[in-house]
Formats: structure tokens, sequence, C-alpha cells
């Protein structure tokens, strides 16, 4: 699934989608950290019942990346978690996901992130992970995949092939999806050195970075996969469905750091 | 066990102790730092076979603390994760995990921490979490609970009393311990609202910010618990074994925001 992603557009326009996919980010930083870790929000503080600062965050956020996108593409599309879809007039569409792992949010865990990403109606040609308190934003698209952190800029790339024996392996829930897809996951999970939970988003992030070999996951939504799809496949990953396919619209995910990994979890994962 | 970390000393040597403990984890993080998602120190980057970043890092941060205490408190016993123990001859013990969570590290994802406590022979007195990547340190002891992040100091405290049924449980491993503990573990689980895995001690952190309710592992070791120990317990916790006695010597540990979820946690470990 890599095609998407080295795929070019005019520079210019890349420029400018560049331009906007960071304007999206920051938007949706300020919108979401007054939230996080914030105790006066929390219920236990005479809030009202029913009270939620995760919801109130991810509506907040997905307000203020609309309106970024109505001052600056108003042609493009947007497809977005929380208040559905605009369809585009342009050809390109965003996807948004303001809070990726809002449970993590909840228990104050940065390993939430924002997802971000373009496309012109397949899989995503630029996309953004991001994780505003700690400060890190994972880009990738247009031929280059990069961290932000601090003001520093730094490459992204996957690790080199390895044995499976010595591959790190990372889902959101040992409860991943129902039974038959638990047997799957398993058998991979049984031939990899380790296995780490709970990383939501983060997850593809390390990848991206290098620290890890697979991310499997199942059930997922086109907006939870098409940021992090994007940067992974910008650094040299490889991001498809359990069958190998296309898997910009969501489902079972199997994201891999090269082609070597990706095959041999492939062969586990069909069982 | 709130006992011991209420318990105070001498004013001036809680300040020299309070001030050890800083000077220890500043030079954990000096020490640890370049090696953290450091791709030129990686296996496939042509370093010999058998060469693990994280078993290195490891053994600098504890001979950097060492090197410490022998300047600032060289009558005090030392328990190091790495090397071994050096009795007290002040009565006063330092107990040091260098790196808790190697295997986040490995990946890259920054739930390790550094470590330390101080001890006079019982529980601890005082303990530091730190996390030098987030630039985090939670500090707990001599009647204080403090996070210290980027030049600022905020207060530590846990959250208040609720229902299991509106609690957020944190382990490291779905594979917790052996098949009874297993079990017992899975009945909290089964009554929360939502279980989180793979965080290591930093899920004492979140415990002591108030972002969870519950963190519950077995088979700790002394150097795992003392330091998160020490800041959940000053920070309004409550940390015990599973049959509610002491554990600062490791083994199966409940770790809880308050008294109350504390109890009907216990209650649903007893089975």
């Amino acid at each position: 699934m890599t095609d998407s992603t080295t795929r070019t557009l005019d520079p210019e326009l890349e420029a400018e989608l560049r331009e906007v996919a960071h304007a999206l980010a920051d938007a949706a930083r300020s919108a979401i950290l007054p939230y996080f870790r914030n105790r006066d929000l929390c219920a236990d503080n005479k809030q009202p019942a029913g009270f939620d600062p995760v919801t109130d965050a991810d509506r907040a956020a997905e307000r203020a990346m609309r309106r970024v996108l109505s001052d600056l593409r108003p042609e493009d599309g947007i497809e977005g978690e929380e208040e559905g879809t605009t369809p585009s007039k342009s050809g390109l569409t965003w996807v948004l996901d303001p809070i990726d792992g809002t449970r993590a949010f909840l228990a104050g865990a940065a390993t939430w992130g924002v997802l971000i990403a373009v496309n012109a109606g397949g899989p995503p040609l630029f996309g953004i992970v991001d994780q505003p308190y700690m400060d890190e934003r994972f880009v990738g698209g247009f031929g280059r995949a990069e961290l932000h952190r601090g003001g520093f800029v730094g490459p992204l790339s996957t690790r080199a092939a390895r044995g499976l024996d010595e591959a790190i392996l990372l889902t959101t829930f040992p409860e991943i999806g129902h039974p038959d897809e638990r047997a799957a996951f398993d058998r991979v999970r049984d031939k990899v050195r380790l296995t780490r939970y709970g990383l939501d988003c983060y997850g593809y992030a390390l990848l991206a970075l290098g620290g890890v070999d697979l991310v499997i996951e199942a059930g997922l939504n086109s907006y939870d996969i098409q940021g992090p799809m994007a940067v992974v496949a910008a650094a040299g990953g490889i991001v498809t469905d359990w069958q190998g396919g296309p898997v910009h619209r969501g489902g079972q995910v199997i994201a891999a750091a090269n082609a070597e990994v990706h095959a041999a979890a492939m062969r586990l994962l069909r069982g």
C-alpha cells in the first residue's frame, strides 16, 4: 500500500496541503490540551452528571479543525469522527479523528493522538499522528516521513527486516475482535519475541520511529487508520488488511515495518 | 500502608534525603537518555551480536547512582536491580531500579521509569518515579507528593472514591501471574468500567495523578514497588499486598486511589 503515499501532486498543492495539515493539528492541540489531566473538569469535582471531558475535547477539536478547513480549503470534503461527512467538491477529502484513544485520554496516559489524513478518494496521500502533550508530531506523505518535536524535525524510518522471533508486536486490547480474529492474532503473538498492549495510535508512531515491527488490530474505522497509515507507509512500512488488500476504509489492520515481517505475519494470520 | 510515608525524620535529614534522591534521578537521566530511541545503538545497525542497549543503559544508570551515593551518603545501604545489595551502616537504605519497564524502553514507549526509594529497614519513607523522556518526575514522601515537569512543580493527589463500576484499572500484562492470580485479577477486571494494559511503573504515576483508580500486579520485586509505593501513598493512595498486608518486599501488589476502592477490589481479589 505504499503506492498512494509515494504518489505526488503538483508541488505547490503538496506544500499547501502540508501546511493545512499542520494548521489542523495546531488547532486540535489548542482545543484539546486544556481538557487533558484537568482535575477541575472531572466528574468528582461537582460537574453535572453525565459531563464527559473527553467528548467535550473531541467535539471542540473537530469543530476547530472544521473551521480551519472552511477558511483554507472550503471545497475539500471532510470525514470526521464526531460530525460526519461533508462531500468534496475539489476531489480531496480530509479524514479527521480529533482524539484517537479516548480511554487512554481518560486515564491520563499520553498515548492518544489527533489523526489527520487527506486523500483523493482512495488511500491517504498525506497524514499526521499528533501527540500534543508530548509535543510529538509524526508526519508522512508526499515522499517524506518526519517527527517534529520541540522545534526539531528528524526523519522517520521503519526497522530493518528480522525474524518474527526477534519482532515486537503491538495491539491496543488483548481482547482484540471476535474469537476468529483473536485466534489469528494469537498465532502471531505466540511467535514474536514480545507483545505490548494499550498504545492506541501511538503504536503506529512507534512503528514509524523504528521501535517495533508490527501493529495488528481489528474493527478500525477509516478515521482510525488513514493518518497512521500515511505516516507508516511514508516511513517505509506496509499497511494492509489481514488479506493483504487495501485497508484505508478500516477493518482488520496489519501494519509492518517491512515486506519480510509483513509476509511472515500474514502467513500466520491466514492460519 | 500510609503510616511509613507520613512518618517524619529530622527536617534537615529529610531535606538532605530529598536532595540526594533528586541528584540520583538526575544522574540516571543523563546516563539513560542517550540510549533511548537511539537507532545507532540497535542491533540491526552493525553492533556486535548480543549487544543490548537496554542492559547497557540500565547498568550505566545504576553505576551513576551508586557514584552519587558514595559521594553524598556513603554510610547508606543500597539495594539495586543490577548490582545487588550494599549493607547499610546508617540505618537507611536506597532501593534503585534504573529502568523499570525495559520492554517498553525497547519498543520506544515512554512508560518506563527510574525508580528510587529510601527506607529505614521497613516501607519506603520517600520515593521517586522519574520519566526522563517526558521530563516528568513524580515525587512522594515526608508529607508531600509532587509532579515536577519542565521547571514547574504541582501537587499530586489520588482520585475520590467511586464505585468499581466507575473505576479504571491498570496492569502491565494481561498474562498477569499464575492461573490463580489471573482468576483473582479477572474478578476485578470484570467489575470495573475500564482496564488498560502495558503502562509499567507509569501506571502508579497515573494513580498518583488522579487519572485512574487501581493498579494490580503480581510477581514484583522490592525495587519495582518501593519508589511507586512512596509516591502513591504520599498522594493519598493505599498500597498493600493482595491480603492487605505490607508489600514493600514485592509480590502481589494492589495500589488504590482510596480506602473505599481498595476495600472493594480486595473483596474480589480474595474471591
